[in-house]
This record gives C-alpha cells, structure tokens and sequence, in this order.
C-alpha cells in the first residue's frame, strides 16, 4: 500500500496538537457549564428540505448515498446531508423535543460540522464548533443578548492565547435606519452591506442602488451607519447624528447599549460595537456577534452569532433564541499555522516504569497500578532493553520521571530525567509536583 | 413548520441523558489517559478504496456527494465515504504520519462512525466508539495484548453500570487447531464458526463442510474447539485433550494464557476465554475480544478488538497493532432501554441567583460572577418574576440551591430548595457541600 496523503480541506492534528485542542475544549466546556448551559448532541445528518430551508446554502450541503443504496428509488437515506451548522439541527431538536425539555433551555454543544466548501486559508470542509444557545417559548428577554459575549470572554479569555474583541451590531439598528431613510427592502439593504469588506464602499453603493433600490444618497447613508464604531453608549449619540428616526432604530439602539454596558461592567474591552457587522445569514433579527483574535484579525471572525426569532415555530408557538459559535478549528488552526500554542510533552504519561528483565513484568504492572490508582499517569516500558535505552523512550516523549524497580530487597528508585535527580520512592507514596502531572498547555 | 420526528438508527439523547453520556465519557478517557493513550481524532471521511480494503464491509458505507457536484465527472468528493470504525481511519494515520510519530505509538479516539445497515435493537446508523489501539513498526510484543483487556476494565470498572465479562480467543489456536487438522482454508473455517451463534452448531457444521472443505469429522473437531470455555489456564488443558498438533497452536495457547493469567493478577474475574469469539472481520492475526455486560447478554458485544499485523503496511514497513473498542452508543442505548443510569439534576447548574427586578439584573449578574469564579455553576434567574416562580425555575430542573440577594444592606440568603434550609451567606465566601458541585451520575 502507496503513503496515503491528506484531503484537502479535512485537517487532522498530530497528538501534541490534539492534547491541546481538548485543553481548550475542556476550557470551553467547564465554562460553559459554570454559566449552566446543558450538554447537548444531535445526530450529523439532517433531512435535505431542514438544511436548505434558511437558503443560500445548498452549494456548501454534502449529501449522503449508502454504498449499495436499495433498488426502488428515492427512499432510503438519499434525503440526508451532514450538518452544515450547529444552528438549524438545534432548532430542529427543540421543536421536535419541545415537550420534554424546560424553558427557557440553555444548551452547549460541541460537534464536528462538514461544508462543501472549496478550501482555502481559515476555511475547513470539516471543522469543530462550539455552540451556546439560550431559547425560550414566545418571548425571549434581550437581556439574554448581553450574557453570551460574556460566557465567551471567559471561555477564550483564560486560554494562552491573544486577547478577542467581540464586535456587535444589532439587526434592529440597520432595519430601522433603512426603513427611517425610506428603504423598503432592508433584507437587500443589509446582504449588501455585508459585502463591505470583500468588495469596498464604491461596489456596496453600487449594489445598495442595483438591488435595494436605494437612491445614490440612501447608499451613502447606509455606509455612513456602517461606518460607526464605538466601545460604548457613545455609538447611539453617531448614530442619532445621522438624523434619522425609526421606532425599531430606538429599540435596537437600546439593546446595543445595553450589550455595550454589561460587557463593560464584567470584562472592559471585550466588546465593541462595530455597524458594519450584517452576518449574511436571514434568520438573525437583533444582537449579532463577531469575534476578531487580536493580531489576527485579517483572518476574519473565530466566533460568530446573534439573536433569532424566526428559526422554529410550531403549530403558533415560536422558539425565539440567541447563540454564538466559537470557530475551534478555525482558531486552533491559525494559532497552529503561526506557531502559537504548545504543550509540554506529546503523552499523557508522567511516569514510564523500567522494566528489569521480562520474567519481571507482572511485578512490574503492579508498581503501575498503584501509580495510577493514586492518579498519575503511568506507563511500563515496552521492552526489557538497556535502561538507556528505556530512558530515551521516556525523553523522545517528554514523559519527566522513570520508575526503576529495586532489585533483591533494594528499594524503588525516581528519576528526573530532565534535571537527573534520583531519588528512593514507593509506587504508594510518591508524588510528582502538581505542575509534572499533567502535560502542561502554554 | 411541522412537528418533526427521528431518523431511524440516529439516536438522540435528552440534555439529561448527554450528562450522563459525558460522565462515561470523561471517565473512559481518563483512564485512557492514565495508561499513556495519547488523544487523536481523524476526519469522519476516508476514499472510498481505504474503506473497502477490508472486504464485506461494502454495504455499510456512506458516500458523500456534495449536492452542487462541479460539472466535469469523478472529481470532487464523489470517492469519499464516511469512516464505519476507527481502526481503518487510524491505519490510515499511522500511515501517513509515520515519520512523526513515536512508536510504539498508543493512542485513544472517541469518536462518532456510521453505518448504512438496517437499524435494529442495538444497532445504529450512527453511534460512538471509544478506541485504544498499540502499534509499532515491524514488531508488537504479546504482552500488549494482555494489557488492553486491563485498560477496560478500569475504565468500565468504575462506572455505575453492571460488571462486564470481556471474552478471549486468540486466532493463533484456532488457525493452528484448524491446521492441526488437516484443513487448508483456516480463514473459511473461521468465518463458519463466527456464525455459531447465530445459526447454531449443525448449520455450522454444514457450513464447514460446504465453504471450508472440512469433512463431518473436522467439522466435529472444530465446534468441540468452539465449546471449550475456561477462566484460565485450564483452557490449554482443554484444548490439548482434543489431541491436535501445531506450532502455531502452541503459540496461540501460550499467548492466550499469559492474557488469561495477567488479567487474573489484576482484576480477578474480568477475562475469560471463549474459543468461540472469531470476530468476523479477516484483519485479526492473534488475541480477539468481546465483551459481554452481565446480565445484557442477549444484547451482544459492547466492547471488541484484537490484534492485527497486516493492516499498516507501506515501503517494507508493517505496523502491527492491537485495538479494543468500546461501543459507547450501544452500551448507554441498552442501559437507558432498560432504564438503569440517572443523573441528580438535569442541568449543570448548582446555585440560581434570583432577580427581585430587573433594575438589579447588573449587580445580581456580580454576584453571579463571584460564584462562579470560584468553580460554582450558576445561573441567574432569567427573569423578575415572584420568587416563588423563580423557586420553581430552579425545581423543575433540580437546580439544589436558590440565592436571594439582601435588599437594602440586609445579608444575601441562600436556600436549600429540597430541605428548606436557608442560610446567610456571602458570594465570596459560601461554598456548597462537595455532593453538590456537581450532577452526580448513579
């Protein structure tokens, strides 16, 4: 068999690599968890009509087909794609699970996602994302809008890595601006002005009067809204310099600050309000996020979301709910690709134990074990070989300490094997510093 | 949008039953980790040509189809399918990474696969297996396959769940037995005896007699072979009164008593060996495993694996290597079937903070804060409603413990909801009893 070579698109770790992202997905999920989001999974695939219902997203779907699909046509699972999101499928699950589970529901869920995209730097066709939603039956208090940035700070906050900058608008600002300027297609308004960063001003304005039948002074309205940026209530008074009034501008404006002030009292400069951020996606219509790593901003948003009211309803009941996204592999592979992030050995193992002579080995397995009863992570070495040789299986790892058995009465030895210090040890005694226990993330 | 129902073979659990899901999990991995299993994760796609290497497995397979397949033919992502285990996919790895990788390498993956088969009473389309492999290059000593039936052991020991009975054979004793005997296709033979339970010992024999060119008498000798069962060394005994010689026997019976008499050293009763487990899939050269939960037996394997020689091989090179798998899916599907495993609360969370009104959202959210920042889960009440309200908040998710913030300089309180109790207390100083930190899974 010929070396097998990557896919382009489906990025694998190596182990060291691996050992920190479940670090960071520990990090994420204990915060998650503190804040009181419940676990949650769905299955990878959807019905084709669930993942196509929000649009412009059919060309990303993988579809699935089984190898020997049973004659007689369009039965078996050829309506199946693999999720594309965590967004839909949760939507999916509440209105299917509505009956059993308790509202308002906090969720966290961390899973794979596939898009069929074609790869390029930052973009993945399969990826890791951790999602936080909070929905609620009917209503849902904004108040919910201003807790999510926090739980993120906190989760990204206490890794090794830059600092983020959650960027927020609010979908009701942009709505009401453009209706108070007397657009009636904000929809077209707003998937224009998500255009901004890719193709400039002078193009959305074009596109602002081509399909959101702006006249050339509305466009220039719009990007003067989108041009305002502000870390605090001060981006209401910008806003309101622009002259225009609209009760839905009043409301969302309202909320915007209101993210604003709360971010400020828990975590100064997490967040800051930035009128340019649309979030192509239809179903947002309040808060929505994006997330820029400091330093790395020119890789564009590690963590994304907003408010949505529209994305399940039932027979007249609704399930209005907010969510953001943190990007893991996307984050994971841009601090990866420029060298950020390392870990202090490539096994869990703290402790290799040097085996004698084979005859030993069960003696042997027995210093293991009551090493790792008392919770250290312990290996026995593979082979009875020169014990330099042993040691040199211990360092090609980084695994700190080998074990030597006493032989004829003698008792136990530990070794250091960075520093060298030896010294006499009991498998029931000894323990290594706290810092040497587990494999030390930085 | 109607009310929308399961996919048959996806299972999805309740928040509830993903804690308790987690719980498993965190406790396979631990122990995985505490003998040296390093974390890996491989993409959920593989070519098509990597799947089908193993032969029999055609049927099962998901292939994937982007639904906007570029014009222009086999390109694209037509020849990728979904991974239907982890060793196949970790092959793969070893593979290709070999020039960075340590070997021995061990290795854990949790991970999802899927399967196009029929669904069934505990067999799913998508499920999670929990995967340790050993792999060296050229050569793997025996005593690896000794040591994973431990490693479960361990991991499933400290669980709330019934004991399990993990079942050995080893292909050595029977190949050599078949051998011994005069039979000259081992592999047909083996694939004969793998159905015995399923179709019963005469419909083996004719099996043998028709596919694997026994006569009645080799046929006779081979299910004498797959009768014998022994806790531990007496098997050898077992085997050598039907009289047939064979190195490759010796070897077998040798290797299959060392897995016997390690296991006995360490947890007395775990293993027991079963000459009738073949394991079906032709990539097994030496030890074999299932496992059996007692008193689920009718349910099958929960946990299988075995040794391999030829399934990494590239440049002269071989990478022999020994898995064990645990089924995590089936094994929870049985037990929550049978209604067995319960989590305390069904959310993370261990203290609601109430809202007397929403003007104090801000400084509830602090207290909130100070909680948690002391590894506290907490949430505050979403909403300002009656106390008593938020009490039942706290109770339909069996939140233990509801804090009510002084008014006007008066000491914060907080309240046990199942006794009653309340107490004075301080954000920064009240800590719950240890018992309550956490759900607790029994």
């Amino acid at each position: 068999m010929s070396k097998p070579t990557p896919i382009s698109g489906f990025p694998e770790w190596l182990p060291p690599q691996r050992m920190i992202e479940q670090y960071v997905l520990d990090r994420i999920r204990t915060t998650f968890e503190l804040y009181g989001f419940a676990p949650l999974e769905t299955r990878a695939v959807e019905p084709l009509d669930q993942l196509l219902r929000k649009g412009e997203t059919s060309k990303e779907v993988y579809l699935l087909r089984r190898l020997q699909e049973e004659a007689g046509g369009p039965a078996g699972d050829s309506g199946l794609g693999l999720h594309f999101d965590l967004t839909v499928p949760f939507a999916r699950y509440v209105l299917e699970n509505q009956g059993k589970l308790q509202f308002p529901f906090r969720r966290y869920q961390i899973q794979k996602v596939w898009r069929g995209e074609r790869p390029q730097e930052g973009r993945y066709r399969e990826f890791l994302q951790a999602d936080i939603d909070i929905v609620d039956r009917d209503t849902l208090p904004a108040h919910h809008e201003a807790e999510l940035p926090l739980v993120i700070g906190d989760a990204l906050g206490g890794l090794p890595i830059p600092p983020v900058l959650i960027q927020v608008n609010n979908r009701k600002v942009c709505e009401g601006f453009y209706r108070g300027i007397g657009l009636t297609d904000p929809d077209a308004a707003l998937r224009a002005v998500d255009r901004l960063d890719r193709v400039g001003p002078d193009q959305v304005a074009e596109l602002l009067v081509g399909t959101a039948g702006a006249t050339p002074e509305q466009a220039k309205a719009c990007l003067a809204l989108a041009g305002i940026s502000a870390p605090d209530a001060s981006v209401a008074d910008e806003v309101r310099a622009l002259g225009v009034e609209h009760p839905l501008l009043d409301e969302g404006l309202a909320e915007l600050v209101a993210v604003l002030e709360t971010a400020a009292a828990h975590a100064p400069g997490l967040c800051v309000a930035d009128l340019r951020i649309a979030r192509g996606l239809d179903y947002y219509t309040g808060t929505v996020y994006e997330t820029q790593l400091r330093g790395y901003e020119r890789f564009g948003s590690v963590c994304s979301g907003g408010r949505y009211d529209n994305l399940a309803s039932s027979g007249g009941t609704s399930f209005p709910g907010v969510g953001i996204s943190i990007g893991v592999t996307r984050l994971l592979g841009l601090l990866f690709g420029a060298g950020e992030l390392t870990v202090s050995r490539s096994v869990p193992t703290c402790v290799l134990v040097a085996v004698p002579d084979e005859a030993h080995r069960p003696e042997i397995n027995r210093i293991a074990d009551q090493l790792r009863r008392r919770g250290v992570p312990t290996e026995v070495s593979p082979s009875a070989a020169k014990f330099g040789k042993q040691i040199r299986y211990a360092e090609r790892r980084g695994i700190p300490y080998v074990w030597f058995p006493g032989a004829d009465g003698a008792a136990d030895e530990v070794k250091d094997i960075r520093s060298g210090d030896q010294v006499q040890a009991t498998p029931d005694g000894w323990t290594p510093p706290a810092a040497d226990l587990r494999p030390v993330v930085g």
